[in-house]
């Protein structure tokens, strides 16, 4: 896949830089860009605080916020440490959504602080993307912070909700099941298994079993926090084993290789099974076809079917949320993006998207429940439906959104 | 000099835009730039904190950091308005430096917020420079930050402070005065007058004069804070004009067209007049040549000669300090800069120089004490110059430092 050498040489020097976008080489230039001729927009924008977003970069501009309290595999590394990741964060929302991103990693842990920071951040900024903050203090953090009158989002709980409602919503599709029906089985009780055990619930679906280390979250566990308490299962199972058995839907976000052999043949018919753990998923694909035919199997890796990958989300929800000037990111526009990429996943998919990914069967199907990264629909696709859903939640300040005209302008 | 339609047309968009600056077009890409890849440097951040100069942009990432307390001669126009302005010193700090520069504008105002906003946003950035803050909370912010461990600067104060001084030493040594002999009034007691004042005090000016709103700033005041306080003379003039008469100096950091011909005609043999009031300066250059050939003027103005311009200042002073990882900008940095500001003025300019500023005298004397801004020699000069003293305070965390190396490097 890569060696560490090549991944460390990569990073010498950092990933992003921050550039002019006006010309800046004569002194009249400068005396438009700077003193006196910057006093113009100054002085418009005093007058009329919306008018940032039309005299600078704010309209196109997010922040990613961490404090390395949760990165990726690593856990609490610290805000330096996390600083390549956050970096990276950026290059994603400019190659894939053409968003302005710049990194903070902060020294600041409490919530408290962390919210503090983001309320004295807001005006310098279209929309904050939390980031790699662990739960359950992230839940607060975003809590607080949705009356700031621009989009925060904390990917990592959101991201993997929407992505995998996407790919949940197509192989309902494809096994005839419906949510109020399913029984879903959540390993880990995280930012991201406490938003899409939310995000599930607001689709219908009635049976979710949580599961985090000390085993399943029922009635009898007395340690439990607030979000946790969300999810108490009437359940008397114990165990993820226990609870897995007669399972339509297993999402992993817990560990490598803790699914068996006995856990998978005991799902329900047409197991949906995404295993997220990364790089090593809670079971290898082909453990899982071995044994089930039947199966839907999603992992976070590239080279399976299905990835299920945040950067299919953030790039573009914040794309349409910045373009309509939302203040804020609703459950709405949430839902409008899984829905939005999982109706792409059922139309065909170009040659180009098809070489990229060396995959033989990218046609709707088991193996093709969710668009790919590098699909160049996404975009307009997916950003539209978030500006259109915040247009209808009356979250947008831009007057007069036209649905169409804004999806050809991002083709 | 701009029409008020042209800056606003040239601010459509904003100035700045953040971009990767490795390779993002493949998946392969995506493995070494996010997921999995980017955990190899975080563990060696995680490791040896330093590594994050190595492995991200930190060690070439400069933070704009302003509450928009007092832009320019806009004065408290607040976070939002001030975004231009921010957005345009970012882009000054990549033009001339090469230095990567992001505007924060916070919505923190008292010294507490703005000192407890730049503590948690230190581990992201390789220095700050702190902007259009209002004195007097200036001076405290900027000092409580000295052990942040990287170089904090408030340009406000030490831009005019240093490019104002490299024009004062060229002077003197024109008229072939001493520093310790001079009568220097400073007319505006904000972030720039005392700031100039300090330094002018230690470089050996015993006699300075400081004058704010309410007139000389003598014994008989009882309304000044501590910064003021410094700076009490033993002088029984009240106003400015009889603070002038005999001044060598009159350092303008105030208000437009408040000398009079009595005034300049009252000043000592070549005295210097730096009219910083921008655009409309304290006294025309004009209307001082009418009365005194022996005056040596300067404004903060491109259409005259010796414009003094933080632009000579803070790009390079940051260049310096980023490149020998410095923990702080020491007294002696700024004063390096200086310096070596007011030799670079002795040595001839290129055709390029003279014809970009079409000014026909360029040569070292009365007109042309300071460089222009678009001279590119400035910058391995100067940021060589504040480098060197950098390493001679023993603030540089990098070993090995080799000037006539450096000084190539840059050129």
């Amino acid at each position: 896949m890569y060696i560490k050498e090549d991944a460390l040489n990569y990073h010498l020097g950092g990933k992003i830089s921050v550039e002019p976008t006006k010309n800046m080489d004569s002194s009249s230039d400068l005396s438009l860009a700077y003193s006196p001729g910057v006093a113009e927009p100054c002085l418009e924008i005093a007058k009329n605080e919306d008018l940032a977003y039309t005299y600078t970069t704010k309209a196109n501009l997010v922040a990613i916020v961490s404090d390395g309290s949760a990165v990726l595999g690593l856990g609490n590394i610290g805000p330096s440490a996390s600083k390549p990741v956050m970096e990276g964060k950026a290059c994603l929302f400019k190659k894939f959504a053409n968003v302005n991103a710049f990194d903070l990693e902060i020294n600041a842990h409490s919530i408290e602080e962390i919210v503090t920071f983001c309320k004295f951040l807001a005006p310098s900024v279209g929309g904050i993307n939390l980031e790699d903050i662990a739960a359950p203090k992230c839940f607060e953090i975003e809590a607080a912070l949705q009356d700031l009158g621009i989009p925060v989002m904390h990917d990592d709980q959101h991201g993997t909700a929407i992505i995998s409602t996407a790919g949940l919503m197509n192989a309902m599709e494809l096994s005839g099941k419906k949510f109020k029906d399913i029984k879903v089985v959540i390993s880990g009780a995280g930012a991201a298994g406490v938003a899409s055990a939310r995000m599930y619930r607001n689709l219908g679906v009635e049976n979710i079993i949580l599961v985090d280390s000390k085993g399943v979250i029922n009635k009898e566990r007395k340690d439990l926090n607030s979000y946790k308490l969300e999810f108490v299962s009437d359940t008397k199972d114990k165990t993820l084993k226990e609870a897995l058995k007669g399972a339509d839907v297993f999402l992993g976000l817990s560990a490598p290789k803790i699914l068996d052999d006995e856990m998978i043949l005991s799902m329900a018919k047409d197991p949906v099974i995404f295993a997220l753990a990364n790089p090593v998923p809670e079971v290898m694909p082909e453990d899982v076809i071995r044994l089930r035919k039947d199966a839907i199997i999603g992992t976070g890796r590239s080279d399976y079917p299905n990835q299920i990958n945040n950067v299919l989300g953030f790039p573009f929800i914040f794309r349409g949320a910045l373009d309509v000037r939302a203040t804020k990111i609703t459950e709405n526009m949430k839902i409008a993006a899984a829905k939005a990429l999982a109706d792409l996943a059922k139309l065909p998919v170009s040659n180009e998207v098809k070489k990229a990914y060396n995959l033989s069967n990218l046609e709707f199907g088991r193996e093709y429940v969710i668009p790919k990264p590098f699909d160049e629909r996404v975009k307009a696709i997916v950003s539209t439906a978030v500006a259109s859903a915040a247009v209808k939640d009356k979250v947008a300040r831009i007057a007069n959104f036209n649905e169409k005209e804004y999806f050809e302008s991002l083709k």
